[in-house]
């Protein structure tokens, strides 16, 4: 048995990788590259470019206004296939479109308007920017309430600290279910259980778990989830986002911003608004028809990976990771930023240490791009689908060798 | 002299044309095919796809998130330049982002919370639907009322007609500059003057304006103006929309979904919303790199070929189609159902007959791509920058013989 901490383990760990064939299905310019941010931009795959392309130079460039009757359906096809696939979500419950902020704004004043009466948005203190600011918008405009459970940086939200910032006046809980930062995974059952039992809504943010950790969204009850497809779906910069309601609550919810592509017969032009009765109501304006099929050849490489086997490799690699920490970085002066307990903690990882911003710019010198996060994080996201185990201990070497 | 409705005619109006050599710098897979719906999704130019690809190949799938420096900039980037060479609006006016639909609802939204003593919204019975349902949800969801003006369904909109309907309780008028189905151009000066004399704010939708008919934004002090890209300016299916809203209005306008794109210094991850000053609090989420590109590409040309030099071919275009449309059609049931007035008509035409809904189809079916309006328009939208004289007068011809 080899060195667990050398480089000939991760090659073997790679030898061993039933889904090391996949590396090859994506465009990889510069072998040299050690990329470990795909948490961030999730790269590009043969098969996206090639339908990307097919969608410019033929469907656009060729087909013209023609080829609309096949875009329309891309919204709520994608988002059942990635429901499916990466959710745990039955069809009917997902569409793709808009931003993952945007989403959020309509699905926390959906709920909001859904619990008239309460005046509380329950959040955590170390939730994702844009998330907080949508919340903070929110209750201003409304004079209610944003209450903030305080999250450890590194193990993130405990669910009994959500349960007891619980009561009859919270309208909704907005959660990130992986934790930007840390790479937490807060327990989606026990705060989605507790929020109902408040008699609140709740909505799951899924950006940093969709494609790496799965998520069983119908089974755990929730009511609502938005995400991103530009990090591990790799979809491209800026891809259409989705949003999640589930079938239960889609009467009882409405959302804001009432556009025509959520409109019944939507040629028809009616002059007012009768929206789809089930998730095409969370549709607004024209979609994306290039950021659509980034999304579907994304959905489409993971749904063959299989999101089980993803999460093993994400595991496996993190796990690498951490392990090379204790034994190289430690001792230098870096401190681990993720939970330990692999089960509790994504597909990235972050290591403290109070130069992590000229370090993270030294890494990048060399080849290895990692991710800043403020204020002292080396943030790396090895995602599992393109990720090798010899680049994880590569760029940890890099790592030790820039920070002796 | 050639008879003025002849083909021969219609060849000397193209050998004539300044802007004829634009029609080669797009990509024209079927030069057979009669294009007349450049209202509704514009061409690919080849310098568009070369640099979609590009973005694609090279700044996602090689530079991967390194890129993201060079594509933070480009929503205000982009603004500018379109602000400038189409809508006559200085610098620090416009981003580029969202859909239209979106950009509407922050548009309405800011406006609403800006005149929050005054409880009507203003529009017209012929505005584009997703225009009516933005301003009906937030209507309902203020308590407020819709006031309807009637519009023409050929003519348009009177602004005399909109002045008698303000009063101290307008808080918004919200119109769209060229209508979707007559293309009527409404009174901009008249209009935005009356609504600021009322004490109400202004939002033009520049949908059917952008890149075929100009505006002075900036000289005829409109306070807010959305508008799409993916008509006239050619920057592909669902391409991002823009928003302007008047230096002299950002101070007062606060928009409602808060996002991370509007935060000043984004990256520094602070908990609480603080945002851009200026123009920049009109973004939300992370924009589609791909989609923006698309616009740059788009204003790139329309800039090149000038939007004066466009208006002109634009009435000449639809000059021609009005009179063989009396020439040939109007003895065949057809009635004309846009203005005949030039000056106050934009650059696509209805012809109104009742089996409008079977000639759309059967002129497609001939290779000639109209567009159908219900109940009873065959809109031509001939794009001036790619759209031939003989398009015209072939299209007509096509059209005159199936409704023989």
């Amino acid at each position: 048995m080899p060195d667990p901490l050398s480089r000939t383990h991760a090659e073997a760990l790679d030898v061993a990788d039933v889904l090391a064939g996949f590396r090859d299905r994506f465009v990889i310019d510069d072998p040299a590259l050690i990329y470990l941010d795909g948490n961030s931009l999730g790269r590009l795959s043969k098969a996206t470019e090639a339908r990307l392309i097919e969608v410019i130079r033929s469907e656009w460039g060729r087909d013209l206004v023609r080829h609309w009757d096949d875009w329309l359906p891309l919204p709520g096809v994608i988002g059942d296939r990635l429901g499916y696939a990466l959710l745990g979500a039955a069809s009917g419950q997902v569409v793709v479109g808009d931003s993952t902020t945007v989403n959020l704004y309509k699905g926390a004043s959906a709920a909001l308007d859904a619990r008239p009466d309460r005046r509380v948005v329950v959040t955590d203190s170390e939730n994702f920017p844009t998330d907080r600011y949508v919340l903070e918008g929110l209750v201003q405009q409304r004079g209610l309430t944003l209450r903030d459970v305080k999250a450890d940086p590194v193990e993130g939200l405990a669910a009994d600290e959500v349960a007891a910032a619980l009561d009859d006046d919270v309208a909704l809980v907005s959660i990130s279910h992986v934790s930007y930062a840390s790479g937490a995974i807060a327990d989606m059952d026990a705060i989605t259980t507790a929020t109902h039992a408040a008699g609140a809504l709740v909505m799951w943010d899924l950006c940093h778990s969709i494609g790496s950790v799965p998520v069983a969204l119908d089974q755990s009850k929730v009511d609502l989830a938005v995400g991103c497809t530009y990090k591990y779906v790799n979809a491209g910069p800026g891809a259409p986002a989705f949003i999640y309601v589930s079938v239960g609550k889609q009467a009882e919810l409405r959302q804001p911003i009432w556009g025509w592509f959520a409109q019944r017969n939507q040629f028809q032009m009616d002059p007012w608004y009768d929206p789809e009765p089930g998730i095409g109501q969370y549709l607004v304006g024209t979609p994306s028809a290039i950021g659509l099929v980034g999304v579907d050849e994304g959905v489409k490489l993971l749904t063959e990976a299989g999101i089980d086997r993803l999460r093993a490799k994400g595991v496996a690699l993190t796990s690498l990771l951490v392990d090379l920490h204790d034994a190289w970085l430690a001792p230098l002066g870096f401190q681990l930023g993720s939970p330990r307990d692999p089960s509790r903690r994504g597909s990235h990882v972050a290591l403290r240490h109070p130069d992590a911003e000229q370090l993270c710019a030294a890494l990048i010198e060399h080849g290895v791009v990692p991710d800043f996060r403020t204020p002292d994080r080396v943030r790396f996201g090895p995602a599992p689908i393109t990720t090798r185990f010899v680049d994880v201990w590569d760029g940890m070497d890099c790592l030790r060798g820039l920070a002796q």
